[in-house]
């Protein structure tokens, strides 16, 4: 028998229409990419993001449709992602930091027939579209008077092309299930990957992104994301905000510490959000100026570790809780989040930051465990760690066009390609990659703890750790370091560093010094790179004639 | 164009799967029946719950079942709907204040086939059970040495009932759509009708309610629902607790001052939710007794309007929050909350109480509208007010077996049968029942706001108002009043006390005195047994040839 309730399908208009009925007045305050700060209302918004639907319509433009955005966050970028949902086409957010063969490989395997794109980008649009044959038109956010040359044909500013529309327009309806947006992973290995959004998804890891012991969204909050929205859909904000009816404040291009902070002070930020290089620089500012952050309560931060002396420092210097979090573009993102259960709400000092240091635990609407290699679940200990999986109405089913299938299984767990344990309160902390783990005698040993100690000694700039083939043991840690300017540590001394903080089979075979360390587009270490560099160096761990 | 995300049907025992697994240590304290004290946890919950799903299937019940419960709130009644709804079957809560003839007759209706009951209604049930012939078995939620004696036929102590499963079980997987849950309003005309709630609807509403700004509940709260299971899902309590994992204080039958404040003080209570009258007895013992409310940050009270002085007391004697909200059966329930948007979070003193008398703004997910009586939108201006009608995931859209149907539109929209206005930034209020709003020369008069208005007179205990008939205005208002103890106001000095209060035209053609003014078994003003009393009164106003 089926309930009695309302058919009400989760669509992301909604989002809009009822942040605009409740919240109509509230401010979006945007640093223009023209230059100035400007403001809108999200019924202002609302409205526009109408037009543009109705635009979009009028030019051919529906279900199923991929448009693509290469934008920084604006709030005209936000009503384009409205506009182009509210017909049941999708958004396809491009990385612009990636390089351009890898932005047309994308375009193209997308099948993309439109480009909204930010003032900044077109130099770079003007190289990648001549490559993107499905491409038809590309409008550019911005007005008629701020349209710089082109040698691009069928180039539209934003405005002209909004201001076609009367906005005398309802939202499309469609099934939930309707896809609304698309990202694609830039993995260290393999061809890109399309993770396809739908609308259900997108609202309810919104209602789930928003809950008091997730990130914790009021109206009352100023909400400042500084993840791009091209990053995973900046963390969800883009619906997790309108529906709660916060002011929202879009930082457009300038991430650098001295703008950041002054969209922080002037519009009196509460909230915020990016990954821990962003906030490295706002720290660096803040220390060079004396400045202080009187308005901001938290900061979620997440995209790779967040170091233990970031949390500290946002804590001690600055009275600024830190959320580290934990996701994946295939989860919308959001995996985890370390707010304190009561367990853990008392702790103060070191040992809050020890669990302030995990990712923590997941909201209603994320399952995971971890398994071994022969997919037996591993015990919630604290220590055990095994290959990261997970479950959820927010989470991929599949990558567009059938790529990596092999990542999910029959039951419908998503192979993370992390490995972590978890705690017996939940709390998990990553350890590595399934790709770069070391497997030691059947034993696992994690890159990433060993080189997060040996950065920590003083004459060293940076580290990384692969396995390199052994023997007796199937591999065995190498230890690659990056010296600081200067300073000439000896491999002894190195590891002496970590004499005693590992156990004793966790310890490097071999510490070598390179002058620089391989990285890819967006900063992580590059391992494969890495790897081949150290090919066919043997480890003097091995005996000469093992080989 | 589908998007690729995960099937991952929104079902009520994933709740509760999740509070086993990520606040499985967490206590749920019950005020037993029996007398004492006991304490469960999550994990155990949810153990046990699977026995009953277990136990339920091999005695024959499953999809679609309505399976009946009578009982407070406590650990075992929530191991029985979880139970119940784990096997697809619907669990249906009665109100047993209603009279016994209504409860039988609604258990006809639905066709219960199982009943489980609490101890102390275990008389009450015998005097129903012969009326329904669909029953087939009575649980009392007791242990063996616990079981009175009884006539009836049929009749098992749960804890036998649930030890003959060893708990090796499965919930059942089925559509979200399912019907989970059941609930008949006790309209104070026309037969019951039943809400029938769904699993999509019951998580959702859950996911609605947890909100910051909605009841903004975290596992740091230990949170008592003193508002019955069987009032209205006990407010969605009973699902959005173990969604966000809080510590759950159950009070069991004891509502009187004395017992809550034992639980509110002994348990650390920090939230807590239920109508005015239970209240009303505890700030009354608060003050005989001269205790504070040390550990409570927040209470709930909906159900009927707040009174003013209510709010300011929690307030200024013991800083505790009061949100006021506003719900119905057929919402699952909630409609509004009033917590505050920016625009009134400064307010202080009594600009804020203007504010809390309000009942509050609709979350995501909740949509609403006020009309006039041609179905025009009226508009958000803070006076204007009209029918209020509501849309969304956990709003019915029919009631059980067809009756009602007159309730709903073409358009989802659900007319509440409440008159209302909202003002400009969102915010609601009650102004009367659309049955009882007065309807003079084309304007409306809410008798509400001049009962209210009435009982501020110090002579008066209690005001109702009705329209009467009038030959030139169509109806206009009679006040009736019950005067206190050893008072004597005259109509004058009433009417007096009225004036310059309320416009000119809203002033009531007459005052009359009675010694008592008749209630509903929930405790609710009757005014059909009102205007039956005055059906052949003539207003003084009225012309003597005009009828």
């Amino acid at each position: 028998m089926l309930g009695l309730m309302q058919e009400w399908p989760l669509l992301c208009h909604k989002l809009m229409d009822h942040a605009a009925r409740q919240h109509g007045g509230r401010e979006i305050v945007t640093r223009s990419l023209e230059g100035p700060v400007v403001r809108t209302t999200y019924a202002q918004l609302r409205a526009r993001a109408l037009k543009a639907a109705q635009r979009l319509e009028r030019d051919g433009f529906g279900l199923g449709d991929r448009i693509a955005t290469m934008a920084w966050n604006t709030a005209r970028h936000l009503e384009a992602w409205y506009g182009i949902m509210g017909v049941g086409a999708i958004y396809h957010t491009l990385n612009p930091r990636l390089f351009p063969e890898q932005i047309a490989w994308i375009m193209n395997h997308a099948g993309d027939r439109l480009l909204f794109v930010d003032l900044s980008f077109l130099p770079l649009v003007e190289k990648i579209a001549p490559q993107v044959p499905s491409l038809e038109k590309v409008v550019v956010l911005t007005d008629a008077a701020h349209l710089p040359a082109t040698a691009l044909p069928d180039v539209v500013a934003y405005e002209e092309w909004l201001a076609e529309a009367d906005g005398d327009f309802s939202w499309k309806s469609f099934d939930e299930g309707t896809a609304a947006g698309m990202c694609y992973t830039s993995g260290t290995t393999g061809e890109p990957k399309g993770v396809l959004y739908s609308h259900r998804s997108n609202v309810l890891h919104a209602m789930m992104a928003a809950m008091p012991d997730a990130m914790g969204l009021s109206s009352r909050d100023t909400i400042m994301p500084v993840v791009p929205m091209f990053h995973a859909n900046a963390w969800g904000l883009g619906q997790s905000v309108p529906m709660i009816g916060a002011k929202l404040v879009m930082p457009g291009a300038r991430l650098d510490g001295a703008s950041l902070y002054e969209l922080l002070d002037t519009e009196k930020v509460s909230f915020t959000a990016a990954v821990p290089t962003v906030w490295l620089m706002l720290l660096q500012y803040l220390e060079e100026t004396g400045k202080k952050l009187p308005y901001l309560n938290k900061v979620v931060i997440g995209g790779s570790a967040c170091p233990r002396a970031m949390i500290r420092k946002f804590r001690d210097e600055y009275d600024v809780e830190v959320v580290h979090a934990w996701g994946m573009t295939e989860m919308s993102p959001l995996g985890t989040l370390c707010t304190l259960k009561p367990e853990y709400a008392g702790l103060e000092g070191e040992e809050r930051l020890d669990v302030q240091q995990t990712q923590g635990f997941a909201p209603f609407g994320v399952e995971m465990k971890v398994t071994d290699d022969n997919e037996v679940e591993l015990p919630w200990d604290g220590r055990t760690f095994g290959r990261l999986k997970v479950r959820g109405p927010a989470v991929a089913r599949a990558y567009y066009g059938g790529a990596g299938a092999e990542q999910f299984d029959a039951e419908g767990w998503f192979d993370t390609g992390d490995v972590a344990h978890i705690d017996p309160n939940g709390y998990m902390r990553i350890t590595d990659r399934a790709k770069d783990v070391i497997k030691s005698g059947g034993e696992w040993i994690s890159t990433i703890e060993l080189e997060n100690l040996a950065v920590g000694h003083p004459d060293v700039a940076e580290a990384a750790v692969i396995g390199l083939p052994h023997s007796k043991w199937g591999e065995r840690p190498l230890l690659v370091v990056v010296r600081k300017p200067g300073r000439e540590p000896s491999a002894d001394e190195i590891l002496a560093f970590l004499d005693g903080k590992v156990a004793k089979w966790w310890m490097p075979d071999e510490v070598a010094f390179v002058p620089e360390i391989p990285h890819t587009a967006t900063g992580k270490i590059q391992k494969t790179a890495l790897r081949a560099m150290f090919r066919d160096h043997s480890l003097p761990t091995e005996s000469p004639g093992a080989q």
